[in-house]
């Protein structure tokens, strides 16, 4: 049995880390570190995990996270960084779920984080884990940047595209919308029922944290340069990412339907749909799977991509467990099939 | 006082209607008819009218429509051509909150809506109803062709954009959501709150209806062709539309923010936000308003535009009431200074 | 014009006071206050408002709330009992939509709020605003205590079998469940979406803090003691109470429909709806009404009362309105015309 | 591997199966049948099963169901007593969702659902599935109906106060609320989300179609007569249920919390929380858990049982699971072991 560890166990992305793992034939749960929460009973904070999970938090520096064979971090961005570098040092493998590790210039990152990396020396040796890209770099990785939400849906529709020189990539539109979950557990107005509930709209038009993510990423696909306007929303619901993709293609004669299929064709986790489709958010919900649509509007040259994954499973722990998996040679699907919860 | 006929009350946009003119000072409510609900009181449908409306349903062979001064069409499309022509030579002024005068072209109503249409001759003198493009000619119009409620964002949006001819409009681009009400009061499976509560999607990726008539509409805007991709999406929520609307500059010198106000300096229901802003659907729920936010993501050359209103209020009956108070003289806000709820 | 003030404005019934009054037709908002929000444009914290109000927030003291006719308190719980007598003494009128002055027994005030009351002697003085019960004290009032959400719903529906005492008074039951703004606009775990949406609890089911209020009131309204188990529910919604009260007859033969139709009759918000009905928050959602129905399940001896409000409205703000209406001589109904919100 | 046929697999009971017998380790789905959906892939009807099941729906009398080793009915009422006969006879042993073989007394099914019954003849035989309750007749059951979704919860609440006589049996009081998904798939008005979606309401007051059998099981537990008012809800969300249960004690001193975890100790789905808890639907959506909490208000001489389960899991296909392990001897966990989605 694989033992592993979780730093910051309190927040979504940790207890959908726990549901996954607490099931994972391979791993045995090893520790769950937490500030506040230190000697709480797991199942004391997420009673769904009763039955399930039997651990109790643990102050971080109480934690013997050096025993783990991985660990991974479900912390606020910037806490993992700080202690990221002795935890490599000691052998343990790492999966970062925050923004840390995810882009590879450290001055971008001070940029939108506000603060000074504190191990740029790492950005170059972590290893961006979307398997779907990465695969083979992730097999090798000691450390590895688990994607964002929208960075993992918004990549794997417009891979294709882009992997082919299909489109215009200098004027890429991504309009993403995400269930309130991506907002964390933190206590916040905007995200009370009372205000969240029963509405919609964007945020953060002018320029979110994911957009640099994604750009490093969809510029690594392509030779040409990109630019990309992404706009996101916030949907009236707990969990889910939707992204509508637009751009405009270079070619006239292409058989998009097909180039979809073949990207995917030996992907476990992501399902093209028949042409016509339009994937529901629902239909992945507590499942790993991306579900993918590829339409041409009146067979205009404006082509639209609809992806759609449970952003707290494909786009954080389900991700991340794919990444644990493919990491320490377990079959990359222990542990992950889950079919979404429908209705 | 004004009399006041409804043709088909028993769905979203009746009952609409009626929460609106029931407090409207001006309108005496003469009869409001249903094939389906003919003789029972309208509160037995609507209990949220006990109280409010006193009338039956009745047949509409029974209601003696040319006692009105003005009609409301709250039919299905393909209803209302059947019999507008014969009330409008009695005299009857109309209002049609459905599709069927909104295209000029009737070969374009036959490809979009499959039958062919029934008084072609009017859809010429049909003035279609978005005051703040067509004011003059509402005011004189015997028949207005009530706006889409998608159509009605997206056009104000693009509005100050085309008119000023600041964008490419070849390849415009409208993301559209809207709440579950916008699909009607219809028993219908994707509409259940077990399919579309939790749940986010496109749907009609590849030509939805609005489309004709917003291109339609955008056309009239500006001198240069316009291209327009439309994908609509389903909200898990009631009430409200919210539209993403994307161009790319022709211009690089420009004060977005202060164009969009001059537009709409004079608009009673057209409000521009602050700049940064981003309008939130709830904040229009149960009003007439339509709240506008212009961004400029990373100053660079595309725009983006948001805007929301309630589908059901300036996206159909609303409209249709300030339609009638321009078409018969009243003050343009007369019965519509509803304050959205909030929260 | 009646010159008004609010004191805590910017929560939720702040808002709600604000919405019903800035349509009043006899109403002048005069000054609203907040501690934090000092300095700010209300409608900049409430966008639904622009257009409406043009209000900014004043710090408490900066307020000049002597030369308001009527001032609002819309603050937390043990407030407006440390500013409220010398509001009295200047000769402003007062409604307190907090608990400061519901309870006559300080004791259980500060057995169930935690802290000493600070002006005992005015518990006397003060009138519990239940207008269905206390119309006649209340047009002579100085300081009315608005009733609580729940409560309100409870003792309406109560109150026709206990002031026939038609039922066993020890023993009365009162499952009631509320919208996520009942719990206000502070941030909370509890009440964010991703915790209140999809999901249904109890809470406080060994006590809740209207227990008190609801026992008192019923208590006047019987000769009979009083025992009342209260458990309230969080629903996954914004707005809106029900209640489903349950008490055993203590008479066979009795016609229920008719005394609780007679019971109400002359009542402006209160509907009692025909036999066999099912009361639905949304057919009172933005609206001061309370809807009723009363079922006798099977023919047996357990009478069910369903009663539903908006918790904002008339649980709390468009009470507020009708007491004020009633404490100055205006029609009971003023500015409080609103219909439910359907769909 | 056990040989598995569904009859009536579109609905959402017909789903929620598929979903767990996918994955369950020593099961292989046979056919699943459909009228209306013959010849479609299953997946095309819910994609949320693509990569999972691969079957198409077959009509009825395509379906070998006799090679099946146990048949699951997801039928509507009145569908199964017309076809078990001949399973049964074929030596195929049947777990029936629906409601045709849960009540003991044919006459009280013709009462509640209007037609004379197929097979009054099978009605001893048929063995009540609730586990917890009925274990080692459902071991040896040819044919078990499978508990409705409230009776499970209410019946698994009342049963540690029956079977000890602790309370008045004469006037239990079930409140019970349940999620959409309750109501099925059929298109109807009052489920859509925008009648459904922001509203909260009572619904069959005067008597549901649970209530006998509810009573029936209730009446089981104990000496005493029994008598039971039980009120349904429509809350806004998709799955779960919750049921409050009100009694009246008639012993002063017990330990009802030991009561309760006694009962339940052995028991691998129930889940008694510690004094105080109030359980949420959400910690079991998905799963098979039942959890559940006991409360005496005030220690006063009312007893409040909270209880929750997934309408779909526990309430429905889980348990039929359940009963299914049980009845073949299978480990009664196997394929049941999901964790709640939380959030």
């Amino acid at each position: 049995m694989i033992k592993v560890g979780i730093v910051g166990g309190t927040g979504y992305t940790g207890v959908e880390l726990l549901r996954l793992l607490a099931l994972h034939p391979e791993v045995e749960l090893h520790a769950i570190t937490s500030r506040g929460e230190a000697g709480t009973p797991v199942s004391d904070v997420y009673p769904s995990l009763r039955g399930h999970v039997d651990l109790h938090y643990v102050a971080p520096d109480q934690a013997d996270l050096a025993q783990c064979d991985l660990v991974f971090f479900a912390t606020p961005n910037g806490v993992a960084m700080n202690t990221v570098p002795d935890l490599l040092a000691k052998g343990v493998r790492i999966v970062d779920l925050a923004a840390d590790f995810r882009l590879k210039d450290p001055a971008k990152w001070q940029e939108w984080y506000g603060v000074t990396h504190a191990c740029p020396e790492l950005l170059a040796e972590a290893v961006y884990g979307l398997p779907e890209v990465n695969r083979e770099h992730i097999r090798q990785a000691k450390l590895v940047a688990n994607p964002g939400c929208y960075a993992t849906a918004v990549q794997l529709g417009f891979l294709p595209l882009l992997a082919h020189e299909l489109v215009e990539s200098s004027h890429l539109i991504a309009n993403g919308a995400s269930g309130a979950s991506g907002a964390g557990r933190g206590a916040a107005v905007p995200t009370l029922l009372s205000e969240a509930g029963e509405n919609f709209k964007a945020y953060k038009a002018s320029g979110h944290r994911h957009l640099p993510e994604i750009r490093q990423g969809l510029t690594k696909m392509t030779m040409q340069p990109v630019g990309l306007t992404f706009v996101p929303h916030l949907i009236p619901m707990v969990r889910g990412i939707h992204t509508t993709l637009y751009a405009k293609l270079r070619v006239e004669d292409v058989d998009l339907q097909q180039i979809f299929e073949e990207q995917f064709a030996d992907e476990p986790f992501v399902d093209v749909m028949p042409a016509g489709s339009h994937p529901e958010t629902k239909s992945v919900r507590g499942a790993n799977g991306c579900r993918i649509a590829v339409h041409r509007p009146q067979g205009e040259d404006t082509v639209v991509v609809l992806a759609a994954i449970d952003n707290l499973v494909k786009g954080a722990a389900g991700q991340a467990v794919q990444n644990m998996n493919i990491m320490l040679g377990l079959d990359e699907t222990a542990g992950l099939n889950h079919i979404g919860l429908m209705p």
